[in-house]
């Protein structure tokens, strides 16, 4: 029973994913709802403990299969103790990425392919988004705006894999226009921002909430 | 490509798994084998954080299919960096618990199903025992056997789920007569290590190692 409206953001790394969560969360709350704010992987004190893992940069010879299968069990935990209570308790849920994440870095850039689907189903469930914002930025933005912090072990990835997961960001928009809400992340906040809490506006007066 | 041996040991905690191993192990190495030793979850180092996650006491919430996803992920990681790679080397290959504890403590005692079956086949692939010794003790006798030291998440389960796990072991041999070797973990040490030594030795004969 889903009551509330789930909105995920994607994108690559330091395509200002977190910079428009805030924006939004804080418009949501000063008009007077309380959105449930939270991230992949992670979220709940067990998914932090798998965020650890995958992102640890030691780590270096994960296997594939186990990563996504990592990502998969962080979700799940996250869907089970948070996502899936807040919806039906009516509330906004906005999830800094979801399964769209990693049917991208997982699914098509590590050439996975189908059992990433698979895989997230499980956990996942009908608790899928009902809006994704996807912030658009050429893999190059992303390494710029990392300003010099020392990169996780999925950020240090080379430029090919970004490049890939890039693409598939591009595909995944195409299979999903209705969902997929792609936004030129060169913008300006403010710009992407209104552009942002406009969608979400009508989506809350079409549900009623 | 399969050339060496993969045998594995099944059974509730404390059914004598580790101790019927060394003793195997140690008589492999004795008539000039070199057996890879290993155990789940766990076995590498990504399998043993992950294995520090999954047996924490302190995650008594976590969601049935996550843990399911993180027993598989340790799998997957123990697959492709030990065992694989040491049956393509023509190793025998010993593994303290694999897919069938998954199948009877997550598939049948959980009652997650089919799911359990479908998540371990992405990480698994060819990679399946060629014999699986089940030491089967009742689950009284693992309680017995832990002698006061402090259980992880799982052993803290209570009797019924033991007992279910029990059950789920008994179903999992009738389907796989072939390949389960179900063993009264009741008997002497000796007596079970020598039941254990002849099957290994016949194994080793008809292939040839």
């Amino acid at each position: 029973m889903k009551n509330g409206l789930f909105i995920t953001f994607e994108g690559l790394d330091a395509s200002g994913k977190s910079t428009q969560i805030k924006c939004l969360s804080e418009f949501l709350v000063s008009v007077g709802y309380r959105p449930v704010v939270t991230r992949e992987p992670g979220g709940t004190l067990i998914g932090e403990q798998i965020r650890a893992v995958i992102l640890d940069t030691s780590n270096k010879g994960m296997d594939y299969v186990a990563e996504a299968m990592l990502y998969a069990a962080a979700r799940a935990q996250l869907v089970a103790e948070i996502i899936r209570p807040a919806l039906e308790d009516g509330r906004i849920v906005i999830c800094d990425r979801f399964v769209d994440s990693s049917l991208a870095y997982q699914g098509y850039a590590r050439k996975l392919g189908g059992m990433v689907d698979v895989i997230n189903s499980f956990g996942v469930g009908e608790c899928t988004p009902d809006i994704t914002f996807l912030l658009k930025v050429s893999p190059e933005t992303g390494e710029d705006r990392r300003n010099g912090k020392a990169p996780d072990r999925i950020e240090s990835e080379d430029a090919l894999y970004h490049a890939a997961v890039s693409r598939a960001y591009e595909e995944i928009e195409r299979k999903n226009p209705q969902r997929l809400i792609g936004i030129d992340g060169g913008s300006g906040i403010r710009e992407i921002s209104i552009q942002i809490i406009e969608r979400v506006n009508k989506e809350l007066a079409a549900r009623g909430l």
